[in-house]
C-alpha cells in the first residue's frame, strides 16, 4: 500500500536531501515541494528517516533491474556499469553520494543504508543464481563478495579519489575478480 | 618543518572531528584542546581545511606501514586488516570514517581526501613492486584497481552493510582477486 503521488514525495525526499543535506530535510519542506499534505505524509512515514529510507528503496530514481546478457562476466560489467552511473552521474549521483555519505554521520540513517544494500544484493543474486547453474563460478565464490570488491571499488576510485573511471574500468575490475591477478 | 607540539595539534584536530563533526571543528577549539596558540596554528595551516588535510596524511593515529611479509598474498591480507582496523577500531575508526564522510559533503574537503588516498597509495606501491621482482603478478594487473577493490569491500561491508568482518574476511577478499572466482 502506498499514498497516491508516493513518487512524487520519494523524489522531493531524495532532492531536498541532495540540495541541502540530511539537516536541511524537513517533511514540511517535502511537503511543499511534492505538493503533498504534510499529514499525509506522516500517516505513511512517521519521520524523516523512516521517509528517506523508504525513497532509498523504492524511489524510480535509484531503480537498478539487475542484467541478464547471458553470462557471468557480462552481467558484472553491467552491474559496474550500473554503480557507476549511480554515483558518478547527475541527478542520481548528486542524490547517491548525498544520502551514502550523510548514513556515515546519522546513525538513525544506518538502518536506511543497510536496507538499500539489502535490497540492491536481493536483486543482483539473480546474476549468481543464474552463473552457478551455468557452471561459471568456482564452489567457493562468494556473491556478496564479489559486489562488494567491485561496487566497494567503483566508490573509491570515482568518490574518495575523485578520479574519472576509464571506458574500460567495468571490464578490468570484473575481469580482476573473475580471472584473477596472479602471473600464470 | 612543523610547528613544535604538531602531533597534538593534528591529534586534537582529528578528536575534535570525530566528536563534533566537521561543523563542528574550529581552529579555536584545536587550540584548546592542544594547548597552543590559536595563531600559531594559523600560521601553518590558513584554515581548518588544510588543517584537516595535514591531520589526515601526517597524524600517527592514522599511520600506516606497508606490510612486507615476504609474499604478496600475506602482504594483502595484511593490509585488507589494517583497513579493517582503521574503519572498525576506536578511535582511528572514529576519525576515519568522520573524515571520509564528511569529505562527501564538504567540496573543500575533497582535495584532503584525495591527498589521504594518493599517500597511502604511494606507500602501498612498494608491496606491488616487490610482487612484480618476484615475478607474482600478471602482465595485465593494476595495483591502484587491486587497492581499491580491496579497500572499497572493507568499506562497504563496515560502514555501508555494518556488517561484521568475518576472521577470513581478508583471506577471502585477497583470494577473490588473486585467484579468481570462475570455475576451473
Amino acid at each position: 500500500m502506498a499514498p497516491r503521488k508516493e513518487q512524487q514525495i520519494f523524489q522531493a525526499t531524495l532532492e531536498l536531501l541532495a540540495a541541502k543535506g540530511y539537516e536541511g530535510l524537513t517533511v514540511e519542506g517535502v511537503a511543499e515541494r511534492s505538493g503533498v499534505n504534510k499529514t499525509t505524509i506522516y500517516r505513511w512515514w512517521p519521520s524523516k528517516a523512516a521517509l528517506l529510507a523508504a525513497a532509498l528503496v523504492e524511489a524510480d530514481l535509484l531503480t537498478m533491474e539487475p542484467p541478464d546478457t547471458g553470462g557471468l562476466r557480462g552481467d558484472l560489467e553491467a552491474l559496474v556499469e550500473g554503480v557507476a552511473a549511480l554515483l558518478t552521474r547527475p541527478p542520481a549521483s548528486d542524490v547517491a553520494v548525498a544520502a551514502l555519505g550523510a548514513a556515515v554521520h546519522h546513525p538513525e540513517l544506518a538502518e536506511a543504508t543497510r536496507g538499500f544494500f539489502a535490497d540492491r544484493f536481493a536483486r543482483e543474486a539473480a546474476v549468481f543464481e543464474r552463473a552457478r547453474r551455468r557452471g561459471e563460478l568456482s564452489a567457493e565464490a562468494d556473491p556478496m563478495l564479489i559486489v562488494d570488491l567491485l561496487a566497494g571499488a567503483v566508490w573509491l576510485r570515482a568518490v574518495f579519489r575523485a578520479l574519472p573511471l576509464d571506458d574500460d574500468f567495468a571490464a578490468r575490475a570484473v575481469s580482476a575478480v573473475l580471472d584473477g591477478s596472479l602471473a600464470r
